[in-house]
């Protein structure tokens, strides 16, 4: 193989090593609500994709690392076997995060060994990039993960120490038109991409206009203050289910402080920045604000075909920094923010048709009762996003970088 | 008013009585699930619709017939303030059935001097159709929900006795091919639709090929058979979970006997008709039965399109038979047999604006976790169905009369 | 057999009927939680007992009236064969209350000619006895399971309209004083006694003095007032989370009202009557209650001690009353007004034997978790309390006319 | 004070350290069901008592290690204010063990300080003592917990390796005979005890028998293999609800292996020892048993009033072993070996009093729905068993080592 793919593999490893050393043995391994799993989890997980995908299949004599750990790692692969309830993995004190460390070395080396090798699978590469886009994708949920963790811990501890600048300035809401038509959206090119992102296809889009950023705290706020969470006429009939309940107050992570809203970030607790996006809400939440804005959200073919006319993939988020930052000019914030909930539920494309074996497992069995996201957020890591990039999560997910792109 | 109105208003009324002379007081005032409603709470909530939305509008000196009544029997409308919790609809032995006849017949007598006076308000007609167009989905409701009450019971009693006769003959399965292209569904013309049709509007539809009939009862079997309930390949994530937690296992009132399947249906137990559509699936069911045919659901536009090249709206259901009939030539079963389940979610049509007032809760707030039936069954009142009717119900619901059609 | 069975049958049969006489089919139909059971059923239970420990094993030859009754109606007996579901017994609109009442016709018929015959089996006399003392806890049992599907209803219906006169006077609280000592508890001589009154056997009890009434509401009242529910350290751990889960808040059939505090009773909403007792409390409050007034609960060694020094078993409650009345003078309310909550656990006494056969499932099994309330009710039939007779119910149990005797 | 005491102090708080040493911080931070706690917790806890109760009381100038603190490990001191939730205490990443370590460190150096301070308050010495009594007991939970932890990890980690000689000499079932009469039990002497032992009082035990040594294994087997649990009979109504729902099937670590049965023991997972006692059932599973040999489990009383017999406190368990050795001669395995579970529900002895202010929330508030345990355990530290101790668990709890000891 190619040495360029062994030069990405240890990028995107050592990438999730990194992630992870702000943490303690004790912090990678706690587990705070069954939607979320340790780091340790994920370090390790990671690893089993390679082993169990790439390794069982193309390695000469094939040993696992820890027979047990084929059904300890393995998240949903009803193909290769049972699983260790997901409810119960903070229970995994062991193997020790040393343990896992030591997995990983292995697979790693075993992995260089492979990629050194001549005459491999025409297949295999592409498996390795999946693996690689795979980790990426655990690199962003061991950060959403770990800070739901430490939300729930009364100490308030920073995974990274260090408040942000507080922004004062708030950029004036304007909005982009676009013509639509009978246009086509899907992955083009002969880059990387999910197999959801395709095919291509033709879909017609009525003209519509794109907020040019994303909402604001402060504007959120102004939402909150004006009722929003006590008017059922603004909410879609689930929603006023979780705000009768007491479920959905206000965005996840706001905490209400003595001296008005305070925010808990990867950096810490800090008083709410009314100049950056809202982050953390529901779909429910973006679709009551939307429509007491009088706009809706956008659905999925009009983000992307916004995104097409783009030159670039616009401004990346402040380089190191683990919340989302203010907009700047132009259409703003497509990426490197908040993903972006779409009222486009998450279906397949027309002619969808699921990778064969066990990796078809990978997004189609999911296309029900889910939302499509689009963008990137401040915690994707960074050459991971896509234009056709197709993120999915429930109407009720908020522990993700979720924020809100009005459409009208 | 026109007396044509005053005719239409007393045929539905009478109906909803007609449907539920083959029940006691005990049969009308149970409730089996908190989705299910008493056939009495659906005789009153239909007629407080026209007491709240008609008569307290339009009657010149307006009394309740019964103070209470506007919390007991509001459905879900916040707009009118609070309601009965809906999982006890079942322990509200009082009002009786009689003086829910009573009631019934205090409107009926208020509502017809409203509509025999001059000058009346120009929008009262059709607020006037829509309490009859709501009347006739309850009066689906009542026969759905009596039904699934009925199956609770050990004594397997029949709605209506007298079991239909067995049909032998199975149609082979066709296909029917359609081109597609840029097209326009939703409701077209003059007559009556819900806000959920409108409006019409433009949408590209790739060539497809629908299924002439509705799949058979023989045919389902032979995908419980094969093993289709044990395979988590052919299924979605979610319904896997209700297979693996026994909830799914086969259509909801198959019954396993000594001398095989029988079936549950408003005429009795009796043994399953193979040439019969299967009928009371989930999404999730009918999914996996059309993954497992190397096949699909259809797209409520590729549904909607079909049926615009139909002459007339296909055969309708034997008359008085509750339970579907198995399928004549051409494309049929389109309608009077079972709801057709879609890949759809529902969501609002581009442009959707509900309509003012309270009434708006009537279908907008739906539009999130549910999936789109198109269609009718052998259960809708006659006259009920249309083209651009939208049905809609969680993926996981199988008490409606719901059946599966392939496409591809 | 001799007459005095058979009118004492005819007796106790004819009283569950007139019991029965104020309500609706619907009204008997429905249930309104698991640990409560329409009246139909219990009229069908009842007659179940008889038809299956009497009939079944001494009719020459027997035939079941229907043989799904045997399932549908059978409580908890194990012994027996399978049981409908407890919290399905509201689902059984069918057989219909006319149906049932045949059946207890039926079964009336075939007993009188058991009964009638020469010759019979010494045991058959023990075993209607305790068929008849049976049902009369189950008429008991009538009355509080329909008044809590009463109270469910918005409209307060009364089972008996009539409200009773407002007590004015609140008879000051005596103590009264006994020696205690190595005593004996349990039935003694000839009479009916169910197995759990047996045997008869010593205990120590050290001096106490006991409350020579009840509580009253009046006295609960200012438990409230004072903050009773808001004091953890009044509270069993277990209760105080009740408390905190907004479950005990005050005496189940209180109602807020504009002008104070009213109170559901089986002859409608009334205002609260401070001198009657408190009602419909648990053991929690019971408790809580006791030590917020320096006192506590007392034993039910204790309590019996006390009622075998009395002439008789105190003043019966005024006829055809169903709420509990005020005190009289000297030891009063010990039978006929509420059953007094005790700190016994429910436990066998020592050497205790259940019956032999199916009929051991009566009580035997019940002994855990549950604690020993003593006396009787305005709603217990007349004739069916003793000195030594032991209620059970859960601690946190409220439907029953549980009230609240000091001890110190 | 006295030396003694410090020399006691230091004693206790090393042994608590010494328990955690074989674990790593992971294992110390996960909790694995509400009902149990982290290791690290109770590490904490344990100081938060002295600190809260001892120094917040008489140090000059307290000043807490850390504010938050006395939320963290408050465990249920209604009295000391808010409390982090019980099942989120293995959220608790942070503090991290080493920093618990230090706040160990800082509470023992300022304790130390106050006892070798002179004229301290003469219920300083009792404090103490009850800290020392406390840090005891939860030392048994760290035990009993972390088994509970280990065993849900695939891998069966061993919390000590190191597997216990097999024993194959089953002593024979003796019975030993009590007169019994109006006797004294609870607390008598100088010593320590906690509130709920005392007073001292007369109660009358009728003559009894009790087995000279626990239920094995073997014995316990033969009740399984006979078809214990599939006789509702044998069973309280509750226990087998908890069977027949799949809860109860056999002792909580018995893990059925391909060669017959094995045991998951702190020194890992082991194939069963038969001479052994069975260990961790629930008081159902002990009832069932004894109902099955044609016994039944002791009252407290008989228990105690057996032990006041004996001349010393039986024979401890071979020192090191964390699993219950096998029955010597005589009375035996009255304490070291396990709980014995007791038909006596937790209740206050007449007379009893808790301890004034917060500290009086330590026992009485739980005396209710709880069951008396009678005896220690292998988990059990040196020293802190007693004839007149009464441990408490509801019927359903088995992660403690619960055995039967049978009485007639």
């Amino acid at each position: 193989m190619d040495g360029h793919l062994q030069r990405a593999f240890d990028s995107v490893r050592q990438r999730s090593l990194l992630l992870s050393e702000p943490l303690s043995s004790e912090d990678c391994c706690a587990q705070s609500m069954p939607d979320a799993s340790p780091v340790k989890w994920h370090l390790a997980h990671t690893t089993w994709f390679f082993e169990t995908f790439v390794l069982a299949a193309h390695e000469a004599s094939f040993a696992p690392f820890h027979p047990a750990f084929r059904v300890l790692f393995n998240s949903y692969y009803n193909g290769i076997g049972s699983r260790h309830p997901r409810p119960q993995r903070g229970l995994l004190t062991r193997p020790s995060l040393d343990e896992v460390h030591q997995y990983r070395a292995d697979v790693e080396r075993r992995m260089a060994q492979l990629l050194a090798a001549p005459c491999a699978d025409p297949g295999l590469g592409a498996l390795v990039e999946l693996g690689l886009q795979h980790e990426q994708q655990h690199q962003e949920l061991m950060l959403t993960d770990v800070k739901h963790l430490l939300a729930q811990n009364p100490l308030s501890p920073a995974y990274l120490p260090g408040a942000s600048a507080v922004s004062n300035e708030v950029p004036p809401l304007e909005w982009l038109s676009y013509q639509g038509g009978l246009v086509e959206i899907g992955h083009a090119g002969d880059g990387f991409c999910f197999d959801n992102e395709l095919p291509r296809h033709r879909v017609y889009v009525a003209p519509f206009a794109l907020a040019a950023r994303l909402v604001t705290n402060g504007e959120y706020l102004e939402f909150i203050e004006a009722g929003g969470y006590r008017d059922p006429a603004l909410w879609l009939s689930e929603g006023w289910e979780l705000v009768a309940a007491g479920v959905l107050a206000h965005p996840l992570y706001w905490v209400a402080g003595e001296r008005g809203w305070n925010e808990f970030t990867l950096h810490g607790l800090a008083p709410l920045d009314l100049a950056r996006p809202v982050t953390h809400v529901s779909l429910y939440e973006a679709d009551a604000y939307a429509r007491w804005r009088g706009a809706r959200l956008p659905l999925e073919a009009e983000w992307e075909l916004a995104v097409q006319e783009l030159p670039a993939q616009g401004v990346p988020a402040a380089r190191g920094s683990l919340h989302p930052a203010p907009a700047g000019p132009g259409l703003a914030q497509m990426f490197g923010a908040c993903w972006q909930w779409t009222s486009s539920s998450y279906a397949p494309y027309p002619g969808f048709a699921p990778a064969a074996g066990v990796i078809g497992e990978y997004n189609g069995k999911f296309m029900v009762n889910q939302y499509v996201l689009r963008g990137s957020s401040c915690a994707t890591p960074p050459g991971h996003a896509r234009a056709s990039y197709r993120n999915f999560f429930p109407a009720s997910a908020r522990w993700q970088f979720t924020g809100i792109r009005l459409a009208r």
